[in-house]
């Protein structure tokens, strides 16, 4: 069997994740990866795919099937994704919900105008959790769902932080807030709150002399970060914080519940824990490049989410052996 | 818009949800309900569809968009549904996983034959259990999955044990084994037999004068059934099963953990807990039938399952509203 080629476009921490469960598909290969740092900086002697400038993708249209897309969603994504879906085959995990539409539209004309398919935001919210909504609100369309985050570090939260004056370093805890929980998980149907879903736990280090009052507030009052939220705020030392809150936990659940007509409480749930987000991530992007691939060969085009893709099209298995096995 | 018309074959417990969750769809209609017993013997004088004798099925050909099929897996489907999606787009929840191979194959003949869709399987498991397991082993294929059913109801089991000579009446629970579920949540992937997955709960009523051992000796020596497990047998009265033991809950979950090339545990898990059994099957295959129709519409044909069936078509908002509330 011919593999799937695969290029990896960014080489920050979501790149080499990918490029790692890469080497652990045995129906792909990384024929690439693409960085706009000097590819020279890169101690390529234990081996990997070879690094190439990102200006060099378009020499490799006929040498790469699906291109996967590893940088940010706030700056990169918007203006690369429809550039180079308009050369390969794509999948992102672009993850910002409210620019969502607009951008599957930028999509959408850039893969159907060159005849690729292009798998936006499949990563696992927005991405399997998706999926996890749209199964369950079809199901029951008068129930009621929930997504609680965490608990688990949130990058853009932890970034916040670190960017006060004063503070060295720091680590933001999304966690679902448990009497929430608790009421969800008996079926209630209420409306929460920000505030009533999660807290945010900040374990944050300071430079010498650092005024702890002025930090804790800027913290707490800051905008759509923390304002709609309780935020717990400890202070630690720069190694403490190396020693105890370096990793990437992370996950959640999507909770629903609803009524069947004969008045009995139906409850469905879908939960990950993640013990790394990036490695995480980077394998549910994997499967979907192996989705984008078949759809391409099918001779679909444009963009599509994980809402538009048939569960099968992800598994490396035929699907002959998964009516037989996993059905 | 028009509704969709759906049309219900078998009016047993499993067609009685499908009609009430149908009366709960906006976008669909009840155009009739067909059985194979006398439908003078039904009392339709609170409303409801009509209700026709099965013969009648081939004069509704331009009348009826999908069938749902809601007769038994064991006996019925086998026959009958190649035979309906040779004239109806169909939707059932078949249930033999070993003879679903066979099941698929004589539906595509049927239905790519008559250029209809027939989505086989489309219960919660099969069905949106399938689901789960192919979305989580697609994306680590080296983890372990496992499903747990209960603490349900399982009408097999149940049905099992009233056959049984003295036996009056019964219920069988199916419980996960809760040190065996500690384990897999843990991220065990170790291997388990079926007695360290689940254990069976049966409560049982006897006649009077009812050899009690003899009874107990030939539940927990059936083949199948109750051999492969450690089975408690409690004795109670007609009235305590009819009081205490006559709703059907069930549910399960679906777990699956693996370890991403980091070295991370990542752990997914699907879990229902479903007040009634029988009302969620039937909504479960009501929002597939809202996909066979799409599918039908879109062109396609032959046999489709779960995992075939992008997650957005069973969902009765547009795929836009998806982009923008859901995704």
């Amino acid at each position: 069997m011919e593999k799937l080629r695969i290029g990896i476009v960014g080489y920050g921490r979501i790149g080499k994740s990918v490029e790692a469960a890469l080497g652990t598909s045995e129906d792909m290969v990384c024929s690439g990866i693409f960085t706009r740092r000097d590819p020279a900086t890169f101690n390529r002697e234990t081996g990997g795919a070879a690094i190439y400038p990102a200006a060099a993708l378009p020499q490799f249209k006929n040498q790469i099937d699906v291109i996967i897309l590893c940088n940010g969603s706030s700056r990169d994504l918007p203006q690369q994704a429809p550039v180079v879906a308009g050369m390969f085959n794509t999948v992102d995990c672009y993850d910002n919900h409210a620019e969502l539409p607009a951008y599957l539209a930028a999509l959408q004309a850039a893969a159907k105008n060159s005849d690729h398919v292009a798998v936006a935001a499949a990563g696992w919210d927005p991405g399997l959790f998706s999926v996890a909504r749209c199964l369950f609100s079809a199901v029951l369309p008068g129930g009621a769902s929930y997504t609680f985050w965490g608990r688990g570090v949130s990058q853009g939260h932890t970034e916040a932080i670190r960017r006060i004056p004063g503070v060295v370093d720091a680590c933001q805890y999304t966690v679902p807030n448990m009497d929430t929980l608790a009421k969800v998980g008996m079926g209630s149907r209420e409306k929460f709150t920000p505030r009533e879903m999660h807290t945010r736990e900040c374990y944050v280090a300071v430079s010498p002399g650092a005024d702890l009052e002025a930090i804790a507030k800027t913290i707490k009052e800051m905008p759509g970060y923390f304002a709609p939220y309780d935020t717990n705020i400890t202070y630690v030392s720069s190694e403490e914080l190396t020693k105890n809150h370096s990793g990437t936990p992370h996950g959640g659940l999507v909770v629903h519940s609803g009524e069947t007509s004969d008045g009995q409480l139906q409850m469905a749930q879908f939960q990950l824990n993640l013990g790394a987000n990036a490695s995480y991530t980077a394998a549910v992007m994997v499967a979907y490049a192996r989705a984008a691939a078949r759809l391409a060969a099918g001779g679909a085009s444009g963009a599509y989410t994980c809402l538009d893709i048939p569960p099968a099209l992800l598994h490396p298995q035929p699907a002959q052996q998964l009516a037989e096995g996993l059905l």
